[in-house]
């Protein structure tokens, strides 16, 4: 159950394969496209089971969803609320930076934020509050105008209370394809967006990357994973732990443990065996540990070099000196340093993000962050000095080019 | 040949139907991915007309390429890569940063260059060495250890040289479809990349969409586009000059200019007709016309809105106060200030990057920069004393969830 795990071709054996479903998924994009609202409602039937009138969710029914959740819970909300913005207000970049370069020569950058964003919180059996939060926060604190908010019916009160904290604009009870297919396409109901955001299962992701020349999206996702480097020194109850975490959300989570001492790898086994006799959710977690396991590593930069291929989507470093190993380890989608930082304190309320790139995709994409939200436009500003300074370089490399109309633009203004 | 545009559904009619290639394009692919270099070479000799003994440009043929190009040209190259050098540096982020944003709990961001990426410069009958430079510096400068470009055969001096001073690392003949299929499934002679950027035709964009679920791409690209906001105050032979240029890329470029102003519009037609007439690349510049020209706006915040719904790849803004309009302005992929910018100095020297989003994609893509070639990740650290004053929040946030392993993964830990 807990044994050494071959690596090899992780980053293809993670990723999903969306051919099976590809063929509905694009029958569900034509639906909405050519039918809008009516498709949408009549998929809804279909998959939620669940009959509509509208997908819109209302103000009053948020109203009454405060009514219906225990206190203590939303007061856990809003502290999460505000953890969540206070570390994304630390990424925004300046709207405006200018600088002159040389004489006459300004050059900066422009940052604003995009207009009208989609987020897609999954749910159906399960709720995922957090998942509102962590998908719209970084888009109000961006500053972007419009949120609009999918999460599939019936939509629970804790999900429609986490909508209104982290100040989402339009809420809609929609799930699936046809959420995504009608954020990017628009219905009558629900204008298209510019960008869509947030996990889902495997009919999203198809959706998600069918779209994706008309709709930007943040990244394809897949079944959560963790990577963890120890050494000696690590505490195996609490690797366990992170394990077993990491295992309930799917049974296709997968955890790494990748260390320099086989002692520690074994302990972990043993600890994940007494633990998982009283875990809920056991089922899937003993699915998902069928494809964890963990490496021993000759040396630390081994180990390094081995978690660098996996580049995993949480990578929890538990040694005796995690701030020099933050230094030397490759790509991941979020990084918890030391002994004290359990992955599930970023999955809620320590204020990092929890939308992160699985399978490897962490290689060339960042986790949801306030730049996701944003667009940087390069800006220059030349004077009659400045463009004095730099045009007989245009101009030469313009003619190699065989680009003459933009040579001539610059003779045009130096004539005067 | 100039007059009032109809701009509604101009997102639209400027995103290129690639649908007639897909198939063509889908079998370039299968046929890379099956037979590698020798297919590389087969279609090289098929659509470049050229055979090949590899698609590697070597050491010496760079060192060669020297002897044959014109000195001046070769220093009008370094003088543009130092200023593109000195801009890209600018936007470069620090590589950690970490704050206690409460008493043990310190969050942060580590940014990371990408490990490979490809760059793909056009080429066949024109040679664009300008866009050896824009694609390579930023990735140099990123810190990226593996700079690849492929740009068709015969690939001349001039490309060759911007090559080595840009500091690519390795360089290949190869073009169109095959080389961006090369680049992200890999072939016996190049390796697989983590990136591509850079423009290309419809075969380029077209594999670029395909392979974008196996290689991340920059963004799609399509022919070239200026907006240029004008008043009573600018020069209708700058615009005119500004106008041309963008209409000797390609016949499918354009150009729009709104204007406060209908005695401008008209001059800068006249402008346009007076300078045709000594222009070179005549027949590709009237085809481009064909689809520019100009809108009047009843104000200036009409031009403003007017101008968001194009959210051009490059802005131009003619007006007295241009550095007002700055911060009103939506979307665009790079902006030109005042009347002593073209965008020929952007394309060539100022420093700024001339690889931009084309077709309304500035509203969601940034032009090419050094945040195009980094990951970021993000990093918490928590002590004992941090993890008790989130933990509360956690525990409650994740049984609400029904993720009880999380909230266990948290107690273990504060048990201590």
């Amino acid at each position: 159950m807990w044994n050494q795990l071959d690596i090899s071709g992780w980053k293809e054996r993670r990723r999903g394969d969306i051919s099976g479903v590809l063929g509905a998924v694009r029958d569900i994009i034509d639906l909405i496209e050519r039918d809008g609202d009516l498709a949408l409602l009549d998929l809804t039937k279909r998959f939620d089971r669940i009959e509509l009138e509208t997908p819109v969710i209302f103000p009053e029914e948020v109203e009454e969803a405060y009514e219906e959740v225990d206190e203590r819970l939303v007061e856990a909300l809003c502290e999460a609320e505000a953890r969540i913005t206070r570390f994304h207000e630390l990424q925004k970049s300046r709207s405006l930076w200018l600088e002159e370069v040389e004489p006459g020569v300004t050059l900066g950058v422009r940052t604003r934020p995009l207009d009208r964003v989609g987020c897609y919180v999954p749910g159906g059996r399960a709720a995922y509050p957090s998942t509102v939060l962590m998908t719209a926060i970084p888009a109000r604190v961006a500053g972007v105008p419009e949120i609009c908010c999918c999460t599939p019916p019936p939509a629970d009160s804790l999900t429609l209370v986490a909508m209104d904290i982290a100040g989402v604009t339009e809420c809609y009870r929609v799930g699936g394809a046809q959420a995504i297919a009608s954020m990017a396409l628009g219905t009558e109901t629900i204008r298209p967006v510019d960008k869509i955001v947030g996990p889902g299962n495997v009919y999203v992701t198809a959706a998600k990357m069918l779209l994706r020349d008309q709709v930007e999206i943040d990244f394809p996702a897949g079944p959560s994973e963790i990577g963890i480097i120890a050494d000696m020194t690590a505490d195996p109850s609490y690797i366990a732990a992170d394990v077993l975490a990491q295992a309930e959300h799917d049974p296709h989570s997968a955890s790494v443990l990748v260390t320099t001492d086989a002692g520690v790898a074994e302990r972990v086994g043993s600890e994940i065996a007494r633990m998982l006799a009283s875990a809920p959710r056991r089922e899937i977690i003993e699915q998902a540990l069928s494809q964890s396991g963990y490496v021993i590593a000759s040396s630390r930069s081994e180990a390094v070099r081995l978690m660098e291929a996996i580049a995993p989507e949480h990578l929890s470093l538990q040694v005796a000196d995690p701030m020099a190993l933050l230094s030397e380890v490759g790509h991941a989608g979020s990084i918890f340093v030391g002994p004290y930082t359990p992955v599930a304190c970023g999955d809620y309320a320590s204020g990092t993000n929890h939308v992160l790139p699985t399978a490897g995709y962490a290689k060339v994409h960042s986790g949801l962050d306030v730049q996701h939200f944003c667009t940087r436009s390069q800006v220059q500003i030349l004077t009659e000095e400045g463009l004095s300074a730099i045009g007989d370089v245009v101009e030469a490399l313009a003619e190699a080019e065989g680009l003459y109309g933009h040579a001539e633009s610059v003779r045009v203004r130096r004539r005067g």
